[in-house]
């Protein structure tokens, strides 16, 4: 399955891993690369001390690594670690880009930007962005209230034919189903993470894949409770999608309350070890819409595998039967 | 173009225009069937004069009606009125669907129910439904917070394979390519409003179909603030997506204010005088992020038209080119 992004990485298909922190760690990355997709180690808040123990796990494997762009500027340095690891790709998403965007650029590294509204697609183009996600409000963990389905095509509509990126759709995609839609929306090919969190290599308590793979679409919801709760000082409008446990739901609508220094350290203290205990209820777990399409925890190759599979028979048939195109 | 829709209606395109209140009038639903698809009078908050002269201006078209149920619920009669006129089907959205659909199965009529999260998909499965369509937050009007992305796989994936009923998927679908994606993600056909009430013959003011026009796709927002100021009584969860209008966000974030009566007679009476002369600063614009995808105001036929055509090459295309699926 050949499309401008598997041309543009130099991959076999159209199938990036999406950079979620502490989850995506070197082995996941390497195995999608290995199945032919890219895969993505997760920057998240900057522990340089994981990243290199991350890159390590990756061995041999080409993979690229993500950043959470506010925290980034916190930690700069980490960009000048990740480069040394020439990586395959870049990714910034949620914050300013014009101070890494060219250190990328002049590193000879691609530049990928993932942009959750026109105006951050307009400041991505502008930036050089090789690659653009395109991430909407299904997507598990933080994003903004768009819909891929609308948000990827207009996105699409509104490059300019001059503007030399491709599209990739993030939110929402967990099978051949997504990835062939995301094809007719107009994306170039799709960033996936749920997926690939309930996956064998994801650095992730099974008690937490299991919830999740219990959980049907209905089950999420987007909140800033999880970034309250840990101490992190994400800017508006982001919010994160995560499964309504407990812990979430009791303070979802009470974030002054939970936000108060003495709260916010008791129930801190209560998250980390419910999540290191796999104590679902607890904590908090990211998670998108997706949840509902997820039914068992396997091998993150065996994804890929899966979704161009189903999504090459999709295409396909649906030629070979326009004239019933039901599928 | 054939799919199981299209077959259970007896109709040549997979495409039903949404019955939206106010503007989805007999001369659109008219043209919507004329063209190969369905089109539906959109019942509203129940108004028998308004209906009853647009059921004549579709003439002799096969075409259907839409209700709010729960405010069908407060004028029962209007079902009657309806079913006389031997409507292709009706549609349910928005409430108890119980005392309804017998009545509209017993008189042989197509039972049609709007959806928006699994516990509604089964209420509607126990009901009897023909038709289901999985609404989503990207939707202009009433919704709630699921994307038709994650949306529609999951109700596909939910449904029994002894459940007779097709799947419609709404939300975000304005031309072929979200047409063609809907089919991807397992739907049947598409239910459409946003790009039908920007045609020619939807009973819209000028000035605001212009504004759908100018606006992108973050130029909506999901609010109460537009029932609220009409004085509908919306239960929760739902929400309206409205353009992003200095009325809208005015008080959008100032609910409680709005709601106190002086206040609310006083905005309500600016609303509507706003609306009437399509003053659309001064009043809300019902419409989803497709939007973004609107150019222009055209018939409905060639809105059909346009979309399958649109559809029918991407669908031929992925096959064609399977090595290179870019489109």
């Amino acid at each position: 399955m050949r499309t401008r992004l598997t041309q543009k990485l130099c991959i076999e298909h159209p199938i990036i891993s999406a950079p979620m922190g502490l989850a995506a760690g070197g082995r996941l990355a390497a195995a999608v690369t290995k199945a032919g997709g890219l895969g993505l180690i997760g920057g998240g808040y900057g522990d340089s001390e994981w990243l290199e123990r991350e890159f390590a796990a990756a061995g041999d494997e080409r993979i690229g690594c993500g950043f959470i762009t506010w925290s980034l500027a916190q930690k700069p340095d980490l960009l000048d670690f990740v480069l040394a690891h020439e990586p395959a790709g870049v990714m910034l998403s949620f914050g300013a880009l014009a101070p890494f965007a060219q250190r990328i650029k002049e590193a000879g590294v691609m530049l990928i930007c993932q942009v959750q509204t026109l105006a951050l697609a307009r400041e991505a183009v502008a930036a050089g962005a090789d690659i653009i996600v395109a991430q909407s409000a299904e997507a598990g963990g933080h994003a903004i209230e768009r819909a891929t389905f609308t948000g990827a095509r207009d996105r699409r509509l509104s490059r300019g034919r001059s503007a030399g990126y491709v599209l990739v759709a993030a939110g929402g995609v967990a099978d051949g189903h997504g990835l062939a839609a995301a094809l007719m929306l107009g994306a170039d090919g799709v960033l996936v993470g749920s997926r690939f969190w309930a996956s064998t290599e994801a650095l992730v308590q099974p008690e937490l894949q299991a919830a999740a793979v219990a959980a049907d679409g209905d089950s999420t919801i987007r909140t800033t409770v999880v970034d309250i709760v840990r101490g992190y000082d994400w800017p508006p409008p982001f919010t994160a999608r995560v499964i309504k446990t407990r812990l979430t739901m009791d303070w979802h609508g009470r974030e002054g309350e939970l936000a108060q220094p003495a709260v916010q350290e008791r129930e801190k203290a209560r998250y980390w070890k419910a999540f290191h205990a796999g104590d679902v209820e607890n904590t908090c777990v990211l998670a998108g819409e997706a949840v509902g399409l997820i039914r068992d925890v396997v091998p993150a190759g065996k994804i890929v595998r899966r979704m161009v599979e189903e999504a090459e028979a999709l295409l396909a048939r649906s030629a070979d039967t326009l004239g019933s195109v039901s599928i």
